[in-house]
């Protein structure tokens, strides 16, 4: 078994490696360019990291097919861009802002359509039920979104409403990373079925730290502005806990953040800060990223695997759900 | 072997009782729409016809990637209209009219990826070369859409480019569809090879035909307005031959129509419609239809198709090509 640092270097090596670029150029380079402006590669490092509990045999049938998710996962972000009209993204502009609307609606959809071909890649015997998965992640990334854009605009959130959403947006999509190496890999189907179900766990603890991070990260660590969730009024885990929370003075007051103007961008996002921790939301936050961390190392025990398994995979969670990034 | 009028009816009922809309309804409302909103269906009933050259046995194996073609081709009508700022398709709304371009851009990319599902319904041995097929065209149609966009600043388009390009923005799908039905009934790899030929020349000829009768088209029949592509400057076969064609006097007129605004609607497309006539390129565009119809025609011959299997060709080709409407 490799370790994750080696794991990552072969990852890395290979989106390297990637090469879009053909004629048109206008449809090619913005894929590119969408791929080489980083982020954490987690997706094709899940699907390896699941492969890598089985088999050492590390090829194009798995690393093509582990690719496919980091394309697909780009593909949405692209698409995301334009519908939040973001400019940035990493520090670097949005393919919307740097080539225009109908460049990244074309190059988006071209980018979808390639993750197919990547997918493809895999062992025939295999083909139909990845491609199953995949296809199946595929159109609930696509609700997620939906409901996230719906969100916006719909005054009540529940709880079990934003859990369901970030399942299909976020968790989706790395429960399919790793249940597709285990299925590569040949794995005994209620261990397969397992790992799709630890990623979907992790997946929640993931987008719940995400959330806080945005609001309580270190900016120096995390890489980007403190507080973009707040200046937007996104439904987040501390946002739709705060307003179940809320009531009397703490209601008044977070009627009033919330209505604050982009103009008083610094006093907004301090004073939600200090309202999460007045009612509880701060602490409650990493509670719950435990929780989801916990219910996923729980989808792992009596399905058989070694200590040997169960130690990558408990490393690698663990690195998602603790990041400061 | 069915008749076309079978086949044809096959489709629509397999249409008629297509069913997408589950939650979120904001996001699958749309796809049912852009489904039910019509169109000649040319697509499924190709492939279809296809597979019956080879096969009576017509089941779920044969019509879900049928439809898989309509519903990728809807998806990139569905996004080509955001692209191209249209408010009504085939009489209607459009989706990004309709519901807005986000809900355009999202339902499209599900539409894309529902393609997939629908075709993954093919015999699991045919899957991998059914799937390389289908990706290969999915990224052609975009990079000819782009080729497209590109085109409208463009001063100077040659005949190669244009036919290049509506060969991958149109005949790549149609070629892919005649072949896709091929493969899935089993036929010899040279016919399936000779029908993909076939399919691209058909292509040509009909995207020819679209952009006559767009200028020539008797509006009863056609079922829109005549002269879109013209007030829209659109680089059709007429343009880009009467931008060859044009020199001193006609040149000059030429600039003239084109220079004439909305105001002058009428006027315009009627003087366009002349300087089309009078260079000679009305005629030679009938004739180019020509011309492909029959390269289409000496695609098939050699391979050792059926007298039964070529007059199935042939009717449909020629309802594709003799089109009115």
């Amino acid at each position: 078994m490799y370790s994750l640092k080696e794991q990552e270097a072969i990852i890395a090596r290979a989106i390297c490696n990637l090469k879009f670029v053909k004629e048109p150029a206008g449809l090619y380079e913005p894929l590119e360019y969408m791929m080489s402006i980083g982020g954490k590669r987690i997706r094709p490092r899940l699907c390896l990291a699941a492969y890598n509990l089985y088999s050492d045999d590390i090829g194009d049938n798995i690393i093509s097919p582990a690719l496919a998710l980091e394309i697909f996962h780009n593909f949405t972000l692209l698409h995301d861009d334009i519908m939040d009209r973001a400019d940035t993204r990493r520090g670097q502009l949005t393919v919307c802002k740097k080539w225009g609307d109908n460049v990244a609606i074309l190059s988006g959809d071209v980018m979808c359509i390639l993750a197919y071909k990547w997918l493809t890649a895999c062992p025939a015997d295999k083909q139909p039920q990845v491609l199953e998965l995949f296809t199946k992640m595929g159109a609930e990334v696509c609700e997620g979104q939906q409901y996230d854009m719906e969100f916006e605009t719909q005054p009540v959130v529940t709880g079990e409403e934003y859990i369901n959403m970030i399942g299909l947006k976020t968790a989706a999509l790395l429960a399919c990373s790793v249940k597709m190496g285990a299925v590569i890999a040949n794995a005994p189907e209620a261990q397969a079925e397992a790992l799709y179900n630890f990623g979907w766990q992790i997946g929640l603890a993931f987008q719940i730290s995400d959330d806080y991070l945005d609001t309580f990260g270190d900016p120096h660590v995390f890489g980007k502005k403190i507080g973009g969730d707040i200046m937007c009024g996104k439904k987040t885990w501390l946002l739709v806990e705060a307003l179940k929370r809320a009531s009397g003075e703490s209601r008044k007051r977070l009627n009033e953040i919330l209505a604050m103007g982009d103009d008083r961008a610094e006093e907004k996002i301090a004073a939600m800060q200090q309202l999460y921790i007045d009612l509880g939301v701060k602490q409650d936050a990493v509670k719950a990223i435990e929780e989801y961390h916990e219910k996923a190392m729980e989808c792992l025990s009596g399905n058989g695997f070694t200590p040997e398994q169960l130690d990558i995979l408990k490393e690698f969670s663990a690195s998602l759900v603790h990041r400061e990034d």
